[in-house]
């Protein structure tokens, strides 16, 4: 072996100087998507997941909770945890705001932009956090709708703990919650933790009423101008979403046109259906699996793939 | 600026008392949904997920153990890394018998409730630890089926590491070996962790032969009561689920029901293809893709999706 | 209560002696798949998500790496990520090598074999570092694809953080260079890695233009010897994959055959749509949801699925 | 370079089975040190660890807690911090009492002997709980004797964060407490895991009035049977111990005898002075540096070195 | 066993609620020394040690920092380093601002209250990154001296890595700098990371000149008014002490009042010496082992103990 | 406020380039202590810390293991952390030796350089394991001698757990065998862990008789070329030291020279006593307190400081 061509790691080069400059000249000259003026701190993906964690334990200690917890104890946990959590969330809420053109700050803090902002952010957090007892009692309707749809299903326990359909629910509901408060970035991410965890993609301005159950769920899309009743039941890679995108005379899209389907109350959707457009699904109505739909149906329809062929 | 309105969030409030005393009021009275009598510790997803991983690194050390590992060592790692891996799992599959209304303690071990738990867990981790090498042989079966099925796979090694089926198969024969011998709420969980890193959901008490291949396999179901047979080969987005739940006569889904598809040896079935029903695949059957299939097919069928339309 | 029965996992056996025989009989005799001769270390798939995160924030340091970079430390931070990056994967990069049987060394290196393929490594990842400045170009124009085409996009930073179809395009553009540049097993570890987080699940040998987008994403495959051209978008569940696998005389499935659809640019498939074979989507064409397409169409084409039928 | 040679660590042999063969029989035979009977799970330091660093935060939330705590959030903290350590804490006790042959088990507790154990480690911990209001006040007279003995002490928060005497002076107090209530061998692995990070050595036995106050403090050691008056103030390597050691006619020492001084208040012992036997150091004492004393003295003495002498 | 009074943690109390309202009864009225008005946010230990690592890599980057560091590469690293710890230290100083009474911020940042604290902050940051050339300077004579001083000594790496001497004197340093620049609270938490750390207690008060070495260490104290001049070498439990401290008519501790010795340059003072008082011991003498030392002695002395008694 | 003023650590900024320019031209050129030639990676005092806590899980697996060993499990699980420890300890003794010159490589293993270091440092590991059997008899004489002299002991399992000096003999004994095996910069490196965990200073090449025990420790210092018996006792604050440094004609030290005290069987030296030089201490000889001792003195002797004198 010769020694001075081998050298493992030692003496390796990657020609850094050369690579670092061009990357800077693709970040502020050819390729540069920085957001113009003063540089935001974005919020953080890793604390917004610890602030979720945060919230469940603290909307239901036994299940996600620490172990061990007593009738002397329960509530000092549930305090710390939520106080712990909400000072994270208000923070990260600031820095989501600074991503948003819509808050007009002045309105509500009379004071300095960067005060106004601080203000506003903890204002949006203390009404969040009065939504929570609300949306634990959403929360507890949808467990029950998954314990009495599935017959595979054994307990409470079993739910809260083995069903991602659960799981993208809680995170939903806590980031409707904080969308409809005005946290919208912050909102959006949380409901991308969802996805990633669970496979479950519901866009957090959707609105979807209680009792809501999503079965297995790898591939459900709910998009963001949805409107879900009471009852509705999902299965997998059900996809609610908008057929064809209207734009403005230049060819920019326009944003936030109601798009995506309504479905009413006691309506199911089986596996691999696709809805599109701004159609009503009418109350109690059936969608086979793998179904293509792009016009409303009457209440109480039941639709299905065309036959199959055998060769 | 005014500073006594800027305060970071050193003066922040939550009104904590009020959210925290009307969650306690949602727990205890309005959405009270805590197991009733005494509280039983739930299994902790994250240690059975580092559970399952030991497992993993004792049936194959050399792909998912540590690296250098030799001839004179390689026994103490299996060995070292399985007993802690039991004694874990002897534990958590304790918590979750605390769940199973079937267990009959009594019959397997002489002594009071708590000890009789302790035991029967015990009990069940023995027999587990004696099926692994079974298991083993299994899961090499699979490996060859991919290695043999798919022509972008180039070598065992890739198998292993790359192919999210490979993962959600191991996962599988694991709990359907605790499902089996009685663990099922533990069993769950662990088919809920292969499903949250693979998108691919498999019940454990559904019965699946050697060779078994899933390829790609984000959003693959397969159900409580499913029957596969040796040779299978599924792709993505594939179900294999229940077309009706019956209920009795009170309209509560009766459980445990046969009512998913019994697939014979030699089927593949290919993406997003819907199958329902405790209907029968014929053996060597082919069914295509997005098919939505509802009946048995006799051995040898190639079920295909009607004709595409262009406008 | 009966201490000699009852003793917590501290009296706990499980015949660990025969169970280990019996794994070790297992390993190097009836199911014995580890590599043969020389023992080789495997890739760290930990290592690799380790090495991508610091290539990511090296390429994007505003979204992906440390806040407060300023313009006097931001140099300083993407020079130190990338060098600490570029020495993991080299170790990663010569790991994987030890698997692919193409690589000739000896052309490269004139050294002993265990020298030349260090030497090979580091070769291999100083061309990669030289791709990178072109590679973010090509991501940059990705992100502004996803903002001109998703009506609900409302800002770059959140395509960057909360699009999954981001990070996959991200990791499968980095991986494909990967690929290219004969690192095929780390290529591959690295697109399932972005399987994992994502959903979606293009194989690194896949060839894909600029302007690429996918939404949702869930359950999208792209096959090894698919070809992408500019500005083509996918929806959740759209698979380009194989229809059948040609093989040698004596069954053996043959490798490397181009067997993946080509589709041209400008070319949008809705959500569920199948497409298989080496099939050509002409430029322009739209293909709708749940489609199962297995021929070419022209350009401009627009596809759908047949009716639905109500009953 | 011969390949066969050099293998790095992968072909590295260590004859693992004859060590391990030669250390079990040191274990079991030769040198065996093992405890009789049956195995009893040791305490674990790392927890204690951070059990004392949860009572440092509930006795003093301001200094050793979290930032941000506001006046609704204060008790919250306090409270779950408290009682996650209590119920760690109980643990601890429970492992320790086996290694005490002085509990009385039976008469505290009507129960098996495993039951009595808990029984009594939740009874020590819940007389602890209550024991720590006083400590606290105990505490905060000896960080007032710093602020108003050390010249260089600027600020109460200098007196908590930066001197070694008050983390020593805090053990110490909660490691008596224990100490006193039973839970022997966890009071020493507390008072040495403060010998570690201090390098100052009390015997959790020993007795110490208020206001105590150690400078600087490296080398320390105050014994077993030592008895401390209010306000006494000691510096760096002063040794409070014993002189000799009663034995008893077998030549085994006699335990538990009165053997290491009596200090009295208002004493101060300079730097480097050993003071030996069960000697009274009056009221009001000085002791100088490097003093070597073994009589007693009376009140308001001044005992200072012998001359230097000058070569 | 009794199962209703056994029941492990499970139902343990603690009277958590009278003992948290003793604890807030003694914070806030019988035993309250929490800091007056507006809640200050404490400086974090575990930070500062992060900082100072980083400062230790930054500075010996071979030594202290990553390995594989190469010439492309190393000033990256130091670079990367340097910044995220100034960053981080930038914001220890403006905490530890808060306890100084003595900074006027007003004079050096025309700003409110909050703002000129970060202003100030920042400077004394900025001129404390300033200083660190000329630290490493100072540093590299105390290796030299050690190397120079002690025949145990290897070589530089030894003097590096194993010497407690070596990490207590880089502390020092680094605390001295940020002590004269005004950021005294940092700089004594500093210190007092030493001194956990080596044992070694120095105030960064204390003047140092170069070419300093400590043997072994512990237990060696440097007071605050300490001067010690080129090239003074110190072993284990050396006090460089104050005598006595004087106080003003109404017995409070006058602060800052020279007290400590002044040791010239060449002084050699062996293990145990304790030197008390603001005396002053000339450049080249020798102080021997144990020796109680309060008069100055002049150049060249070499001062031993009295001789010992055989008994 | 003035907001261009103040910032927060958004724009500061620290002359990162001017500082790390100046520190480049201390490292290379005004204060350049980087070993010369070829750069070397130092071992690492994290990774030799985990080593030794493995080895010290190996020896007593017991007291430092993991709960729950059981007959079954304990040799597994001294078998895979023996191993694990052994394979990263070969390569920091491998790194250790770059550092010294005496290793002649050539001898031992017939091969390049870079080979011949891997297989010194292997043949070292591998004799090294080969002693750890003999090394945990002497330990067990130690904790023996600990448990029959001192009266506040009360269980092995107290002075495994609770007593610095058990630890800092522990690591000496490993420390010493590596040292003797020619690895003396990492056995160096273990002793100062030692030494930074306990206060306890034993150079690993000090020979020492078995039945060692060290009582509270803080502050014993025991030098390179010392010789201690059997059964010896020391007390904090204990120095062995050397008088004088012999030194060439160019007054560079001269190493390696016996230049420590021996210390015949069963000989006490109380806290704070300082003896110097090559002298002998008879056996069975006592020295008391803070004595300073620098000539030899017969075997039975009684050694005590002068009186002490009352102002």
């Amino acid at each position: 072996m010769n020694d001075s061509t081998y050298d493992g790691n030692r003496n390796s080069h990657w020609n850094l100087d050369a690579v670092i400059q061009q990357l800077r000249v693709s970040r502020e000259a050819t390729h540069n998507i920085r957001h113009q003026g003063k540089i935001r701190e974005l919020p953080s993906r890793a604390m917004l997941a610890s602030i979720v964690e945060g919230l469940q334990a603290a909307l239901f200690p036994t299940h996600y909770g620490r172990p061990n917890l007593t009738d002397e104890s329960i509530d000092y946990f549930v305090g710390d945890t939520l106080n712990m959590a909400l000072n994270r969330l208000s923070e990260q809420v600031r820095r989501g705001l600074l991503f948003s053109a819509e808050v007009d700050l002045k309105q509500t803090c009379n004071a300095s932009e960067e005060a106004a902002l601080s203000c506003k952010a903890q204002e949006i957090t203390r009404d969040f956090a009065a939504s929570l007892p609300e949306i634990r009692g959403l929360l507890v309707s949808d467990v029950q709708a998954a314990l009495a749809g599935d017959p595979a299903a054994t307990s409470v326990a079993e739910i809260m703990l083995c069903y991602p359909g659960t799981l993208a629910i809680l995170y939903y509901r806590l980031a409707h919650s904080l969308h409809r408060l005005g946290a919208r970035f912050i909102a959006r991410l949380i409901s991308d933790i969802a996805h990633s965890l669970t496979g479950i993609d519901i866009h957090p301005a959707a609105q979807i009423g209680g009792s809501f159950f999503i079965d297995h769920g790898t591939g459900v899309v709910v998009g963001e101008t949805a409107i879900l009743g009471q009852r509705v039941r999902l299965y997998q890679h059900v996809t609610l979403g908008a057929k064809r995108f209207p734009a403005d005379e230049k060819g920019v899209l326009i944003k936030g046109v109601p798009r995506h389907p309504i479905v009413e109350d006691d309506v199911v959707i089986y596996a691999g259906a696709t809805v599109l457009g701004r159609i009503t699904i009418g109350a109690g109505s059936t969608i086979g699996g793998n179904v293509w739909l792009t016009q409303s149906v009457p209440p109480g329809s039941n639709v299905a793939q065309a036959q199959m062929r055998n060769d």
